[in-house]
């Protein structure tokens, strides 16, 4: 293993050890414990009248032989039993509950029935073509619906301590192994959407099977070497598709047709990933990808893998991601597009893209600790993520936009834009993802090496875990979005040489730290303070950050956000939206952000806060289409929401960037 | 015939009376005779190696069995042939040439020859599928075809007096009216893309066949109707499609989901078009559907006609219109959208589109004088036309838009637009249109009526005409882009109740006028100065027009141009280029047009002029990709060029609107 990595290999205090107290995010747990996760079972289970149907349930059933039909929906349906399950196992830890529980051991045994002997599992297959198991890789998503199995099998078992869904999985895992891999007879290579890689290296983490790490080391490496895998299957099919759930592949050169005009960049299958150094193609499977590559670079100790993870990273958070943590800049192929290109209303910013992006930054910090990669999980908690979910529970954003002009939604570019969060979605990736993702928040609070614990986030919860060989149980005070003060009660079961880390958020002015050690010594590093020299086995830590209104610019290469500034406080990005501006957001600016006042909202018993900032609207009541420049300012308050928050009020403009003078 | 009509009807005097001599337009017609033409009848003959292959001669020959092979290119592959022999006429009026005459006599021939008994005439059918003659108007372009015929046999016609090919366009004509109306046995329908009517009505102007207007009449009439043609046509072809040169008629159901999914309004098919209120589908479409309505609705007095197309009009220049007289806001189905949405980069402005929209203000010129009309025959003819042809005549646009960044051109919702011009487009309907348009200018200069004579366009010129029972010679000496004074020189041959009406621009801040005739009046109405009480046979105006720099705002409703303007000198929409101004116009803003300097320039052996305005340049160094605001002001004259010119000097950003203070 090199120096590069070993020197800040950290790992994540896992969910199952924290119990989270915060406000904010209890509110969203309690949400998707109380509401979405029944929700989500109805609609897996086609229970709901007014909703697109499922019957993902059911294709196991069929699958099982306990069940006549077809099966119905996409390819990749199974994975949303899979993340209904992960977002189970996280709420068993947050709140027992007997018969949910129940209920998912019956969905596991399920699932184990519609298991083949061989340890194979994909309803499609099993159902429709099993003569055509793992030969069409490009787009039918079997190794991708199994990533999504290993990581909801992994949830339930550190939630449960169960072993039946681990050893379903082992037994997937196998039969993965033994059909792919550099060996006779085996296929050399992987599936066209991104994950079986980073599920692989979930259950690595708690089997410890080292061939589970050898495949998904053996997954990225292949991927975009020549001759291009996708055409060698395609070839070896006698140049035909079988799946017929995407419209592209009906005849039968479509998939090869389908791959020229998309691309390989498509599936960042244009070269191999160490080469690549950019961020190109659909932008989930970039970070789903990402995430399995620096899995398998931290536990193999692979610099040259972890050297590309970080080109990919610095490329998407420097030049193609949204100041509220979206990614992809176009419906066209879900994707990325170039550096710099970030139009507020055309985009795709898919919800599943910010939480992968959310589970790379994670990951990154366990190989190097640095703020900006816990800004970056903070952006997305706090922004990007969270915009995916209305405050009741009840609808879902698959595409988030920072600008929605109903009245003027017209153009087809703007198509795949949502103007209203919407109940369900055929393709229903998303709604499942933020509940398995919210719900698992706990994971991303805590990181430790031998002696040190580290602190990312301010949520508040307390915890307990073992660092070397003490024991540590912590509590953190704090609402984040209401003050700026924390509260830190650490306890070391003996004084050995341990230190804490803080994370210093990149928003902060300043900060204040008071150690009730005396003798404990602070330093910054990176972006986190660090306490060393501690002398009490507890103390406690009172942080006070500060935060400050912020205009915050994109860089000047950024087109669609030239003379506009987006409001931040905190880790908030606000929004004005028209229920409390009137129409035409792009007719006000804002004039300085000196005098300025944040005042408590409530949102059923939610308290939020709103900001609201001086301003001009510019009023022309000429209605000719174009005329001489007549403008008259007119003052105007501009009250400003969470971005998350927005689209909780019925329908309405939105608008993030808001000019300034 | 109404009073509502009647007492504006006017004609155009015709391109055959009109000498242009205007130093800029006689630029722009130069560069089509020598340049053009000749460059187009060699793409046609496919003779050009680094053009798409065009075979529209070929198709013919093979048409007329004088050569062996298959049908190739678009299935209206025919109009190319047409358009260029429609702009060799008129080239023919402006420049002898013996030869091209010569060679435009044996095309028309080779038409002759391929036109089959009966009168049918389209190539791909006579040569692919005779059998499926007049069976898929919904994308067959066999009338669309037909119209361009027509079109071009009147021009023919009238610049050589040769009646050749009005004998075949009458053939053709006729075959139409024996296979299309109401009587039982003909079809009752109509073609997908709208010409045959205004071509109709073009032959209709030198044969004076009132079945023609009939069958124009028809073809209005029906359009849209229940139910709806292009369902029955489909239901009677066996629901199947028959042209394969769309890819969405390859299956049998195409055309039918290809109807559903870009709907009925793509054709301008949803309702009657007296019940169309509003542009929708595709803009080329509507603008030649509005031409044919207003030539209907003139010809047979019919007042309900007119005020549809008076609300169509209405609703395309106050709503759907760009400021450099674009239209079409979306390539999908390039069409129109909603109602103020006009991105400025992702737009169509398909240069066809603009033409149109000029030979529509033409014909409602003639049904009202009113310079609202004639006002947007100068935006299209100095802007939004003349921007589609390279001032070398080598490289075309078909989609004009208003604001290009080559370097951030990755965005797919941009795949149309072309950031530079290029030399032939596979579709090339833009190319011959423009050079059709530009040379029959003439035809838009002038129109009368009995005791008047309308002046519209102050493009330098001699004419000769009747108006009443008198003749009139006409001489207009002026240079617009240079100056705005304007001498005309009159010659009536007698001394009747004659009126001279002038136009007065929209642009114009104030005008100054002599008359030599002392006795003469002035007034204004709508736009247009009126001269009466002539009492000489010779008579000189000079008319000086005062144009300033305007700093042009778009209605408050469009989202794209906020806190934006848009500079204008007289009919010129300026634009800003990287070539003068550096990378990244965005961050360029006015600073107010109180001072500025207008200077000419050349441009090969034409002189130009540009303007130079204080503005301000905002300066941030700041790599990362968002940052606090710590813009910096840095003064910067901003220099403009005619909008028209952008992109004669190699490839660079241009933006129309730009940012003021």
């Amino acid at each position: 293993m090199s120096n590069k990595i070993t020197k800040v290999l950290t790992n994540n205090i896992k969910f199952n050890n924290v119990n989270i107290t915060d406000r904010f995010f209890g509110y969203y747990q309690n949400l998707i414990i109380n509401e979405v996760i029944p929700y989500q079972w109805k609609v897996l289970n086609d229970e709901l009248e007014d909703v697109v149907k499922s019957s993902a349930i059911k294709n196991f059933k069929i699958a099982a032989k306990e069940a006549k039909g077809n099966f119905y929906g996409f390819v990749f349906q199974d994975s949303d039993v899979y993340k209904w399950l992960e977002a189970v196992a996280y709420s068993l830890h947050l709140k027992q509950n007997k018969e949910l529980e129940k209920c998912a051991d019956e969905v596991i045994e399920l699932i184990g029935r519609a298991q083949q002997d061989d340890g194979y599992l994909h309803t499609y297959f099993i159902i429709e073509r099993p003569d055509m198991k793992f030969k069409d890789l490009w787009e039918c998503h079997e190794l991708y619906c199994a990533g999504h199995f290993f990581e909801a099998a992994t949830a339930y078992y550190n939630a449960t301590g169960k072993v039946k869904v681990i050893e379903i999985a082992k037994k997937l895992a196998d039969c993965i192994y033994n059909n792919f891999g550099y060996e006779d007879g085996k296929i050399k290579g992987y599936d066209g959407h991104e994950e079986v890689e980073l599920g692989l290296m979930a259950l690595y983490s708690v089997t410890k099977e080292e061939r589970y790490l050898h495949l998904a080391k053996f997954f990225i490496d292949e991927r975009g070497q020549s001759p291009h895998f996708f055409e060698v299957e395609w070839e070896a099919r006698g140049k035909t598709s079988y799946w017929s759930g995407w419209k592209q592949c009906e005849s039968p050169n479509a998939s090869k047709e389908f791959i020229s005009f998309i691309g390989a960049e498509y599936n960042q299958t244009h070269k191999p990933v160490r080469k690549q150094d950019e961020a190109v193609g659909h932008a989930v499977r970039v970070v789903y990808m990402l995430c399995g590559m620096i899995d398998v670079a931290k536990e193999s100790g692979d610099d040259s893998l972890l050297e590309a993870c970080q080109k990919l990273w610095d490329n998407i958070v420097n030049k193609k991601m949204y100041i509220t943590g979206a990614i992809g800049s176009t419906h066209v192929g879900e994707a990325f597009t170039g550096n710099y290109d970030l139009p507020n209303d055309s985009l795709y910013g898919e919800t599943c893209a910010s939480i992968g992006l959310a589970m790379a930054a994670k990951r990154m910090l366990n190989t190097e600790i640095n703020s900006k990669y816990s800004d970056i999980i903070e952006k997305e908690i706090y922004n990007g993520i969270i915009s995916g979910i209305a405050m009741d529970g009840k609808s879902f954003f698959y595409v988030n936009p920072l600008e929605v002009y109903p009245k003027n939604h017209t153009n087809p570019v703007l198509e795949q834009v949502k103007i209203e969060r919407q109940k369900w979605y055929p393709c229903a990736c998303c709604p499942p993802n933020i509940s398995r993702f919210l719900l698992n928040i706990g994971d991303y609070i805590y990181s430790t090496n031998n002696d040190t614990v580290y602190i990312h986030q301010y949520i508040a919860n307390n915890s307990n875990f073992n660092i070397g060989d003490s024991y540590i149980s912590l509590e953190i005070d704090c609402d984040l979005l209401k003050s700026q003060e924390i509260r830190i009660k650490l306890n070391f079961s003996d004084l050995s040489d341990n230190k804490v880390a803080l994370r210093l958020p990149s928003w902060s002015k300043g900060y204040l730290i008071n150690i009730s050690d005396d003798k404990a010594k602070c330093r910054v590093i990176d972006g986190y303070i660090y306490l060393d020299n501690i002398s009490q086995k507890k103390i406690v830590i009172d942080l006070t950050l500060k935060a400050e209104l912020i205009l915050m610019k994109a860089d000047r290469r950024v087109r669609y956000d030239a003379g506009k500034a987006a409001i931040t406080y905190g880790p908030i990005v606000y929004c004005a939206e028209e229920i409390d501006n009137g129409s035409m957001l792009y007719n006000l600016f804002i004039k300085d952000s000196k005098s300025f006042k944040r005042e408590p909202f409530m949102h059923k018993d939610l308290e939020l806060f709103k900001v609201t900032i001086n301003g001009y609207k510019e009023i022309d009541d000429d209605d000719s289409l174009y005329h001489e420049n007549n403008v008259q300012l007119e003052n105007k308050e501009i009250i400003l929401v969470p971005y998350h928050y927005w689209g909780n009020r019925g329908l309405g403009e939105m608008q993030v960037w808001v000019r300034v003078k």
